[in-house]
């Protein structure tokens, strides 16, 4: 018989506490994208690795090229089975600033515009929140004998920036990071009463295109007319990224989609996934897309094309009448089984050069390249994540394939060889890589029930053959 | 026999002088477009003023209803004729700052690329340094017997942002303002050689467009694919605006275009523009544009419609995967006769608002509109101001038609019934509206000595019928 109700009213016991050190977490600006916030992303690591070290875990803060990862690990027992639990304690920049109600490195409890008590930060949901429900659960195991799997934690700072280092880490240190399974939670639920397992997840190319035209602003007046407006033409560039339909239109783009099973298609359609609530949360009519796919298959099973940033000339207010000398975007791709994220990229590259004339510099850089997986849905980790997820939320999860992006999954697959439960308790209204991202008190709390009752189950999981 | 030799002697020995005022006029920031730089600009009236008053002239500083306007007169003789001098005393935006090689309110003195001494600040071409110019000129003839022509100073706040508000009071105050020819340089000769003559100016009109979709930055992961993305829509509207002929596609644009004659053209390829050294200026191995005209023609005799400013998303150092919830371009369109603004404006926005999906909301902002301007170049003020320029440069003047816009130029034919003599002094290579823009000091001594040779010769010009 476990102790997992001494477990459980630990954690009952602490939930102020833990209250306490999410702020604490949270106030750190580890924004992993800004090479001026280093000191703070490695004041960041440095903070997880002391709660970690608190939990009685041996605990080694790792170089890896870039920003610091966390490796944790309680006493492993001959026998038991081993969990990798990945975590990233980096965030997104969290412009622009003048959006949010409380500063993102403030973070604040209050109400949502639901009425359910939510603390807002940057990160609050991604990941900080997420990592810090598991290491509440760790430390609440520890003061009753001790967390009944052998537990390597791996808590990174660079997912936000493509985890670029953490292949070669992970192919570096795989001995030292072997395990029977991975869990993971940086992902959410379908809604606030829906538990979920996500059973999916997107691949990304990041690539920004900087244009270059004269060697200096231009009056447009002087100039007009004459010279290459390399903000015209960037635009031109994009507005060639799609077709009418929606579609992408970079050649090969859609080669290597598998289309989902019609098993898949049913089970997505039959989710309780409320379109109406979806729009008016983000204050649109309709929603807009490839052609003849749901909202959920378009934000999950199908590739993405999106800006995500551009600049160029005079944005400040009122008017100057300059041609800019330089222009730039960020594009990023989202990526679905089985494309090749490097195929991708060259096809997109390729896209791009054809159509810069010659009298424009073109340079392409990359920000990182992931490939999309899935996971198994009938396996053991997914029915023990089943279980857990019920005896908590007193339903069963439903399983949703995500449309974001956990880079390092598929390096478990390739490295490790091993698969991934993805786990994550936040909702489709976080505001993540936005202003005034939250996480959900209930999430918080319930997240932390259910991390504790995964490990007691994840007891009985199956080693893999060595 | 007049006193100009009396009048160019005082000009040579106030040279230092003149230079030491030229930069504390430059160094006040009088940025009109900014809303926080009022006080400047009004510090930078009051200068304007101070600076008329110590020339004895009679001086006022205007309320618009924007930027004040400084009115300064000498004393009015009967039977003069009276000319009408406007310049502007506010600049363009600065940025980008750090691309100046000096701040660009610390005005300094060095040689440009070309070994010529230059005065480098924003603002020193366009247009203080040629406002001073006349100033100079001025406060010499006011020291040996006075201007000998009737002189009504009209200096602005306001160019730089269309002056929205000088129409207004332009007809207001037609009385006081009342003139035989209006005398403008804030305009450019065809390079450091050549003297010249602007016979005409190309309108404008400037809009900016806001686009905004989901009411926040949304994650491009779990949104990417279903929602709007008003960067990659407002691209598709920009790209739209022109055909792969460099012609712009609005519906009309070119109905009201009057084609150069074919004495004009002639004349215009004659003149001595060097393509080599334009093109080796600007850092582009050829120029781009409407198919079928000249690179003067297109810069000067085309309509043109060039983006000035893009906006949206994620501008940092790397990678930020969001969808952004606005985006937005500011757009200007130069004119040229008899193309009316207002109609093209509308044409442009109907264009737009045609482009706009459903789940987009549409903001348009105009920032000005004028109309183009041709002055005709065997009138008497062109023969006089020809006669000027040849006196100082030992060479006749070309007569140029200018890509750039005067608004208030059209202004004073409509209001006040007279035409406009543009004769300046700027470079090709001043860089105005661009980082280091500057103002070379021998146009700036030989435009104090042409202003004062000017003044002599305009005592004999016609009086305009009363």
């Amino acid at each position: 018989m476990s102790n997992l109700n001494d477990v459980l009213a630990t954690i009952e016991g602490r939930k102020h506490q833990a209250l306490t050190l999410l702020k604490e977490f949270l106030a750190i600006p580890s924004v992993s994208a800004k090479p001026d916030h280093a000191s703070e992303v490695r004041r960041c690591a440095n903070w997880v690795a002391d709660q970690c070290k608190a939990a009685a875990l041996e605990t080694s803060v790792m170089e890896t090229g870039g920003h610091p990862a966390v490796v944790a690990k309680n006493k492993h027992v001959p026998g038991r089975p081993t969990i990798l639990l990945y975590g990233h304690y980096d965030v997104q920049p969290p412009e622009p600033l003048e959006l949010w109600k409380s500063p993102p490195f403030e973070p604040t409890v209050r109400k949502d515009d639901h009425g359910h008590e939510a603390i807002f930060a940057r990160g609050a949901a991604d990941d900080k929140g997420q990592v810090l429900l598991h290491l509440e659960a760790i430390t609440a195991w520890q003061a009753h004998g001790g967390v009944p799997v052998n537990l390597t934690l791996l808590i990174e700072g660079e997912e936000e920036v493509g985890s670029d280092n953490l292949y070669a880490f992970v192919d570096k240190y795989a001995e030292d990071l072997r395990a029977d399974l991975c869990v993971i939670s940086d992902t959410g639920m379908l809604d606030r009463h829906t538990p979920s397992i996500t059973s999916g997840l997107r691949g990304l190319v990041y690539e920004e295109i900087i244009l270059t035209g004269p060697n200096h602003d231009l009056h447009s007046g002087s100039y007009g007319g004459a010279v290459p407006n390399v903000a015209n033409i960037l635009c031109q560039i994009i507005a060639a990224f799609h077709d009418t339909q929606g579609r992408v239109t970079i050649p090969g783009f859609y080669d290597d989609v598998q289309p989902i099973t019609k098993e898949e298609k049913k089970q997505m359609d039959q989710l309780p996934f409320d379109e109406a609530h979806w729009l008016a949360d983000l204050k649109i009519p309709f929603s807009s897309g490839e052609a003849n796919f749901s909202i959920l298959e378009r934000t999950s099973t199908r590739p993405t094309l999106d800006v995500n940033g551009l600049t160029a000339g005079y944005q400040g207010e009122g008017a100057k009448t300059v041609i800019a000398s330089i222009a730039s975007a960020k594009v990023s791709m989202r990526l679905v089984p089985v494309q090749d994220p490097t195929n991708v990229r060259q096809n997109f590259e390729a896209f791009v050069r054809a159509r810069v004339p010659g009298n424009v510099k073109l340079e392409l850089r990359n920000f990182g390249e992931a490939t999309a997986v899935i996971t198994p849905i009938d396996s053991a980790a997914a029915k023990i994540g089943a279980l857990a997820l019920e005896q908590v939320f007193a339903k069963p999860p439903v399983f949703i394939r995500g449309g974001g992006t956990i880079p390092v999954v598929s390096a478990f697959k390739q490295y490790l060889g091993i698969d991934t439960l993805m786990i994550g308790f936040g909702l489709p209204d976080d505001r993540v890589h936005s202003p005034n991202e939250k996480f959900d008190l209930m999430c918080f709390h319930k997240g932390t029930q259910t991390a504790a009752v995964l490990y007691d189950k994840l007891a009985k999981f199956p080693l893999r053959a060595r």
